[in-house]
């Protein structure tokens, strides 16, 4: 028989009503709004007193084309804690579109291990996205109209940062010349559209903890410069009511179920590699009030999402991780030791062994921050006994316990011993440390994170970004923490440099201040701020019968 | 006491539980899904036999800064055909969001003849709008795209038909280059965002008779020329799927109330002077299937929206209107008889009389169609009752009753002998005939309305246009339904033309093909496809408070 694709075994599950889920969740009827008859919104704050639950973060090794199915991980981890007993929810981030219809496909999970209904989240969900891209392009009309009609600020058309945003992987906005046409449609000037999920909104929503704090976040974003080089930011504009009031909905958190019935609040969704990586503070609180444990997860690789989680989250969140889960495969691991992608289902004991060094600096830079740490290998049918043990023995020296995750073919069946080994580890004590403190400077923070979490040299300033520290010094804005934009595929700003590579330099060549979401994105190598789509875009394959029966989501 | 503003009015009603407003409509359970307490869509197509329902069209004279209240009324009428014993339901457009946040305020009725929840009606709503942008702009990325990979359709960047979107004012798109930046990031060219609800494919969406013809009908876009000047359509791109796709929820229609409770669909929303303005067939079908009666209105005038409703909508809708309300005021008769803004709360009889030429004209115009005809004199407080017998008498000679509607002040209550003179005039026996036969070519459609709708004297191409018609004729594209793309102000394409006036000329500078939506679209005058901001947009006046009370929507 052909194996089913993930979207087949979505479509034969059959769910349950989303108020059901709700009541599994200890949600009452007037604290969730439906969306349709299987989602819903939650709304807050919750009434009552909840759970203190603990928080287990999943992150990964630095992800290869291999494929390390952390999402899978994840959502079978709450299905297996809820198998032996566990009231687990889990808190994932939404997809963002663009990359669905190009080629990364979903990332609501996969095989018996998926949040439904699949084809809802991967689109259009419940609209957050749609709010954020709207409320950026209308707070960037807002600018121009302001230009056009007087500039009474004096904003200076060259100096405007925010940028337009499209949840689309559309390379051809990369780089614009906009205002054409003559005096009465605006002035003429360059702009650069990003991909949603990197906007300064979007990580506003996500650390945002209440409407007050969105709308204070808002007005505090710098979108411009005047001609005489002072910020001006969305309350000097005005529209920070405006603005907060299109994010209305958009702030409240989305609940969904596995195939299993596992309640998931799904919200928010900045990219770790552009941005900062994480679910919304909102959802993973509420995730806390509702379950024994809240099974989350970070973007890409321990170096950037779960770093971001732990350095950017973690503060206003007020929570830290009981357990930290790394998730790897044997495939991604002997990528990383160099073995050839199409050699990946030989067994290849030497570059496992070379690999591992990738996941020993992600275990270290995780017990750096004194939390423990579980290690889960995602079950592929190439796996040979000796690799899995040749893994479970480079771990033992780390005193971290391995386990192996089958929760692709069996669900949460496959992931009972995954959900025992992190309810043991997270009745661990352990104090949370962070990696740097509030008052250090920039380059401190920088500097922290390239020789702790990537293992690398030094920090190297090009002439741009040195010149902007001197000026945001001076601007006070030197203390902020640090959101670093680096490749996924390396520890280091290379993207072919695999393993655990040393003797590495970072080199940041500039700054954006974000001073809503309250951290300083530090841009490094050539990271894209726009996708652009595959010679084969997913879209080709995506299709809907007449019934409304889809196919080629994945 | 100071008058209440609208969102006031609405914010003190108490609304129904949208599954109550279902089952007043006589929906099961199963055939809507809610959005939220008080939206949900209604899942097509609805099971068992249903009413026949009679269609009423409510237009009105040509739109003033004075107001009309054409929404007003319509959402009156409908309380007021409730009022009188009558199962009534509403069927409108959508509001756009862009306007919204400028000037024109919500699009959602009025006083106490509104419907709700305006807030969310206004902003997003059920995101069918955004769903219609990024089903374009992932089109327009994927065109890009096709070009940018190896351009098998040898697509010529320079006729590119297909314009991005975004459902915003934002007059600093509109001429655009995009595509720079080197190899890597697209083929330099220009391009030129509209506002979504001028684009193709929300005319497709309003005309499409379920998900079968939606997907037809996209796959018939013509988005380009290829270097033969031959045209490229989606269905070449081979991505109608996926674009059908991203509309799965879109093509739904939306369920919500009047704030006395009736039942109101709402369902797409093309502007009227750019596009075909009127809600979808899918929902007006859905409205005739629920009510005796299906109260609907099209946008700005007569010669605009009632003129494309009964020649490019009905013959697909396959139901032509049972009676048409036109409305007007004394106010706004008076500008249209030279009276200056300023003064119109005074009294003038002699403007009065001039003005109503321009109504006498909407009269002629409808009654070409042999649909009867009512005129409803939406009420202010300045009408003196000598202006009101005017107008009566003036409307008498065409045989047409004239009614009093105080459904601002008054909702339904206002609106009783509006309502009994709608359902008497529906009673009239009468045959619709169409204004042209579909076999007529270009030119003689687009005479055909500026004689007989505008009461201009011909039709003048201009050069550009002649050379398309010549090309059209070729493919066969040359029997298509005119969509008249022309001011809203005036009968002419002349903005400050008002009353009634004659011996002119409507010039056509160009056409625009869809082939999808099954028109020809003749742009006259300067008419603008993405609007601006004003001075003071209103957005700068909207805010949300801490506890989500919002205000300055109006």
């Amino acid at each position: 028989m052909a194996q089913l694709k993930d979207i087949e075994i979505a479509q034969r599950s059959k769910l349950r009503p989303i108020s059901e889920i709700a009541a599994t969740a200890g949600l009452t009827a007037d604290e969730v709004e439906p969306y349709g008859r299987y989602k819903a919104k939650i709304d807050l704050p919750l009434s009552g007193k909840r759970t203190a639950g603990k928080l287990i973060l999943v992150t990964s090794i630095n992800p290869t084309p291999a494929g390390e199915g952390k999402t899978t991980v994840t959502v079978g981890l709450g299905d297996g804690l809820r198998q032996i007993g566990k009231r687990a929810v889990l808190v994932l981030r939404e997809p963002s579109l663009g990359p669905v219809m190009g080629m990364k496909g979903g990332a609501t999970g996969g095989g018996y291990a998926q949040v439904a209904p699949m084809e809802d989240i991967n689109l259009h969900f419940n609209g957050d996205f749609h709010a954020l891209t709207t409320a950026n392009n209308t707070l960037a009309a807002l600018i121009d109209n302001h230009i056009q009609q007087g500039n009474e600020l004096n904003i200076d058309p060259r100096r405007i940062s925010l940028h337009r945003v499209l949840d689309i992987n559309d390379r051809s906005l990369r780089n614009a010349v906009i205002g054409m046409g003559g005096p009465t449609s605006g002035t003429p000037r360059e702009d650069h559209f990003d991909i949603t999920v990197a906007s300064e909104l979007m990580a506003i929503l996500c650390l945002a903890t209440d409407l007050h704090d969105l709308k204070a976040r808002i007005n505090r974003m710098v979108v411009a410069e005047n001609v005489d080089r002072q910020p001006v930011t969305v309350a000097d504009l005005k529209v920070g009511g405006a603005i907060a009031l299109l994010l209305k909905e958009a702030i409240k958190p989305n609940l969904v179920q596995t195939l299993e019935g596992t309640p998931a609040i799904i919200h928010g969704g900045p990219f770790a590699n552009i941005a900062h990586g994480c679910n919304s503070v909102l959802a993973t609180r509420t995730a806390l009030q509702l379950g024994e444990y809240a099974v989350t997860e970070a973007g890409f690789g321990a170096d950037l999402g779960a770093e971001k989680f732990l350095d950017i989250k973690v503060p206003v969140l007020g929570q830290s991780p009981a357990a930290i889960v790394l998730v790897a495969t044997v495939r991604a691991l002997k990528l990383h030791g160099g073995q050839a992608l199409a050699e990946l289902t030989t067994p290849d004991l030497t570059a496992l062994k070379a690999g591992l060094a990738n996941l020993g600096k992600h275990i270290e830079s995780m017990q750096r921050y004194q939390v423990p740490v579980v290690v889960a290998v995602n079950a592929f049918s190439s796996d040979t006994p000796e690799e899995i043990k040749l893994v479970q023995d480079y771990c033992a020296q780390y005193d971290v316990e391995t386990v192996e995750a089958d929760e692709w073919a069996h669900g949460g069946a496959g992931t009972t011993d995954l959900a025992h080994a992190v309810v043991r580890a997270a009745q661990t004590p352990s104090t949370f440390t962070p990696l740097y403190e509030p008052t250090d400077d920039i380059v401190t923070k920088a500097t922290a994170i390239v020789q702790t979490i990537y293992g690398g040299r030094r920090v190297v300033l090009e002439p741009h970004a040195k010149a902007q520290l001197r000026r945001f010094a001076k601007r006070g804005w030197d203390k902020l923490p640090v959101c670093m934009a680096k490749t996924q595929y390396s520890l280091s700003d290379q993207p072919k440099l695999l393993g655990a590579p040393t003797d590495f330099d970072i080199h940041i060549r500039a700054f954006e201040p974000r001073l809503g979401a309250g951290f300083m994105v530090a841009l490094t190598g050539s990271i894209l701020t726009m996708p652009g789509l595959p010679k084969h875009p997913a879209a080709l394959d995506m299709d809907i019968t007449d019934d409304g029966v889809i196919s080629g989501i994945f």
